[in-house]
């Protein structure tokens, strides 16, 4: 695969001069345009140590201007960081639209140098690459221009530029014990990252090998192949308008939903003894929980007034509020929308030993944004399968998550709004929007079925809650977090 | 002082249950009306342990809807807060406009404990109080309702509580070690305490002493002084809208920028020599700063077309990319709206070893903001005070803080704006805007001229670079910082 990196291409000063200023103009006007555009860039710098990867970069930071352009040389993960999947890091440094993301060591970095450390195997490494794609896909269907140059040297040239840095007082700061210790395993390293390399290069985000041995030709050709597909996605023809939404089928006759027995129901004066041992329960479990350090992410979702607030309540009312946070989600804020969609979760994310309860979640997407066409149906399709890798990646990390879905009678929703409306308080109008939710009820409701079928997972299953009844909901959703608390304390 | 919280006063089971339920539904409608309102709430829950803070806040979140309510219980400082003045952890947390946010740990906390345990003398404990009420009056000023509770109980009542709480095997846990060393301090902590609040109970945001060993009189006594904080500020008419803008006065006939000698030039083949030899020794300097792991922030302010970009781009040449973030500051995004003036500055300071340059800065508060009228004279008045008290921090942080202004002539500002158009590239139109804040040249002059007078501090001195010729500019700005950051390798 490096062949085509090893054909001792170079480029004398007289062209590199004569090229550069046009270039340089021609970077320019794209960055200038990329900051009206509706998408960010990132730009991945890997290869072998040696090949001048931070050299590169700094010219084109000095060829571009550098507002606009953050410079990512990622180290060892953070205290923030390391409480919370490992993503989390790439997450909270992508960059919004109209910006470009410049990261040294990036998404590759573990799990090639685990690999040729040794702390991974073949099997942990093709799967470590299997979650890189799935991201990079992601990041391309959410509009970023993905570029990623791999910087390659030969095993004889990285040790002639060891050499010559170490020669230079100036310079030898630069040459560490750690780069002589990959230099002697070079040749695994190199079979390593060919193999990463073929697995990631995909049709939206291939690499580009950069011969990197002589510095002119490495800026140029690396300058120059950013310019070509920045102006490329720049003068490429807007993307047509979404087209409109999709009316959701009419619910399947039997569905999850419509066969839920909503006549459940718990006494108001069984309900007290049951909330009062389930509390209790729930309560010293979380302590327990609290000091394994584990961390829970709690999901609500329902049609309004299906009593989500009333279930998060009872749950943290016997939670130690230094231990739990609840987000409610409502419209993004202009700093969320200029990312891809799942960024406003992962920025609320608990630590170890803490809650978060969300009202409403990430499951917005392929229900009100569905029914809605707030989002064109490539989006909310492919929503599915991001959405399970995200809930994969918050398990494997160590994250109780639990999801519930409260279910009521059209005919209850109607009844409660009218209860709201009618207690006089001036928290509650019943606004025309509500009245045309209710409307669209059995789109919700396959829409809500799609979900159940493609988001229960063995990992996070999801649990539908008889709630016509608040009093049974309640004490379901503490029953099934005792249960979950307690299954995840014997593990 | 804590006599008033001595009295024995208590509240029985019948009284407590007849008056919750209103207060409770005083609490969720003061609470709604907030979501609409335009101040954040901040409550600082303090006092000494085992007077049953945390149960309080439990049923405060318990009464009021927990969305939009964040509660921060502060353990140490992370290592990117570590990285930062103290007060940075404070900021990042501080609740936007509209919610609601709880503190356990506060800005109080490591002044006290550093007193009590002869970690810090009087004289520094005095500088740190000072440096909350500074702080609690910029929050006040910015428009935030700040509670503060500190719950008091005697000697006795503490060890009484520690004693009861060992003996319940499910509470035993709550009572550590230092629970037990601090009671042993009880009277010096109680000292230390009593000298804290009287300096920081200020008009704009009083300590309320809560009596706190009857737990239904210290639930309802907080509850009911929130719920009343609350609705006065809600039910308070709402500010007058901010006054016409006060045009400055014009520029004094003779002040710090028409002083300058405009005139100072370098002429082109000696300014290849001394950029080469101001670049190399800034590049050295600032890799031994970076080993030394010392921050280093750069303000950039002047006239459009000053050639501030310019200035900023010949430093990053001979920083790594690595080590650096310009931030441009334009028009604040909608979370920074929701904040205080200064949070989004705060967010981008850099960590150790890092460079961060602003191509603009805090300072458009006393310049652009100040002129157009964007913020009330008040606002731009008090600035000076919050932005010289926000340097201090960085300095005393140990960041290296530079500000340039950049001068130009007001005819050389049109001749660049007419060049850049005829540049032909698309990057630059000249609109009606530039044109329009031309004219406008005399206000920014008298309003910078007051800037340099109030701002220029022995620790953040302004440094005024002569700009007509950019050579010149240039060569002034890399020799300011080489001189700088020599200076500081030498401390």
């Amino acid at each position: 695969m490096f062949e085509v990196a090893e054909l001792g291409q170079k480029l004398d000063r007289e062209t590199f001069d004569a090229r550069a200023p046009a270039l340089r103009e021609r970077l320019l006007d794209a960055q200038y345009r990329l900051k009206q555009a509706n998408f960010p860039v990132i730009i991945l710098i890997g290869g072998v140590e040696g090949a001048g990867k931070g050299e590169t970069v700094n010219l084109l930071l000095e060829w571009l201007d550098s507002r606009g352009i953050t410079t990512h040389a990622l180290g060892k993960p953070d205290k923030e960081e390391k409480e919370r999947p490992e993503y989390y890091r790439f997450w909270r440094r992508l960059p919004p639209k109209g910006s470009i993301g410049i990261f040294f060591g990036s998404w590759y970095t573990r799990p090639i140098v685990a690999r040729a450390l040794g702390d991974s195997d073949e099997a942990q490494f093709d799967r470590d690459l299997a979650r890189i794609v799935e991201f990079e896909r992601m990041l391309a269907s959410e509009g970023t221009l993905l570029l990623k140059f791999w910087m390659h040297v030969t095993k004889k040239q990285q040790r002639q530029r060891f050499k010559k840095l170490e020669s230079d007082p100036d310079t030898a700061w630069r040459v560490t014990s750690r780069d002589w210790k990959f230099h002697a395993r070079y040749d695994e390293f190199v079979q390593i990252s060919s193999h990463a390399l073929r697995r990631t290069s995909t049709g939206v985000a291939p690499w580009e090998i950069i011969e990197a041995h002589d510095s002119r030709f490495r800026h140029m050709t690396v300058a120059e192949k950013i310019c070509g597909a920045l102006e490329q996605r720049l003068d490429a023809a807007p993307p047509p308008p979404p087209p409109e939404p999709i009316a959701c089928p009419s619910p399947e006759p039997i569905n999850l939903i419509n066969q839920l027995d909503l006549t459940a129901r718990i006494p108001p004066d069984e309900y007290e003894v049951l909330l009062k041992r389930h509390q209790g329960r729930v309560g010293t479990l979380s302590r327990q929980l609290h000091s394994h350090r584990r961390s829970v992410v709690i999901v609500f979702e329902g049609p309004d007034a299906a009593g989500k607030g009333g279930c998060i309540r009872r749950i943290t009312q016997c939670v130690d509020a230094r231990f739990y946070r609840v987000i409610p989600i409502a419209a993004p804020t202009d700093e969320e929308r200029a990312q891809p969609y799942l960024w406003r979760f992962w920025r609320h994310l608990p630590g170890r030993g803490k809650y978060t309860l969300f009202d409403r979640s990430w499951y917005g997407r392929v229900l009100v944004e569905r029914v809605e066409g707030f989002c064109a149906p490539d989006d909310w399709r492919r929503a599915f399968v991001e959405i399970n890798a995200f809930e994969e990646q918050l398990v494997e990390s160590g994250t109780l998550l639990l999801k519930f879905w409260l279910a009521i009678s059209p005919e209850e929703q109607l009844l409660r709004f009218r209860e709201r409306e009618a207690t006089g308080y001036k928290r509650y109008k019943l606004t025309d929007e509500d009245l045309r939710n209710h409307e669209k009820w059995p789109y919700y409701e396959t829409a809500a079925c799609e979900m159940f079928a493609r988001t229960s997972t063995e990992m996070a299953p999801w649990t539908l809650v008889e709630a016509e009844n608040k009093l049974h909901a309640r004490i379901k959703v503490l029953k099934t977090l005792s249960g979950r608390l307690e299954a995840a304390l014997q593990v």
